[in-house]
């Protein structure tokens, strides 16, 4: 039986697959991975996800170029969670140019951006 | 309007909800919540889910008394994700007794389990 068997795939068939910075320990995404977004990741060694809005394969960092290097993956007991332990090329992983996707923290009843951004996205996502 | 409502809830009325341990950076559980677990967490300071098989409030640690003291909520921006920074009562997160619930590794295609019991869960989970 295949490790991909024995993957708990919700009733999209998907999981989601939370990346953790490797060295600094930071959670940096939250996406979904289907089988064959887990598989390829696995071969690769780099993170690739299924993305709901575009219906297709992201394989994280193809426009961006900040790729997700994959060290370790872990299951978890028995929430449908996937953790990717990651090393984040150009130290953002966020479209936003964050480094995380976890920039707005709750503070007196509202989510006050407390993150910086490091780089423009319009200079990430040239046409 | 409360943050409640920028909470991008999904078709369940459910956000995952990732606990991160504080001090030690280590990812230890996923859960999820609805707008009720969401509200009694921020106003208790634990950590409080909504369990999908019981159907009800889960205050986490109820029975096993490993609550988690919510120091930070994060949001992230777009993926539908909670991340609590939490201290960990007893050191364990996980239902089998270990730190976290992301104790199984995939090595060479099969998915390890290479983190201790640090507590036999019938010793926790006490008739």
């Amino acid at each position: 039986m295949s490790y991909l068997d024995e993957v708990p795939w919700n009733e999209h068939q998907l999981i989601a697959a939370i990346a953790q910075d490797a060295s600094s320990g930071k959670v940096l995404t939250v996406a979904w991975m289907n089988r064959e977004a887990l598989a390829e990741t696995v071969k690769s060694g780099r993170a690739v996800y299924w993305s709901r809005s575009r219906k297709r394969l992201w394989r994280k960092g193809e426009e961006s170029g900040h790729v997700q290097k994959v060290l370790e993956v872990r299951l978890d007991c028995d929430a449908d969670a996937l953790l990717l332990k990651v090393e984040q090329a150009g130290g953002i992983a966020c479209h936003t140019g964050r480094e995380s996707c976890f920039f707005r923290k709750l503070e007196n009843g509202r989510w006050m951006t407390v993150d910086p951004v490091l780089k423009d996205p319009s200079l990430i996502y040239k046409k």
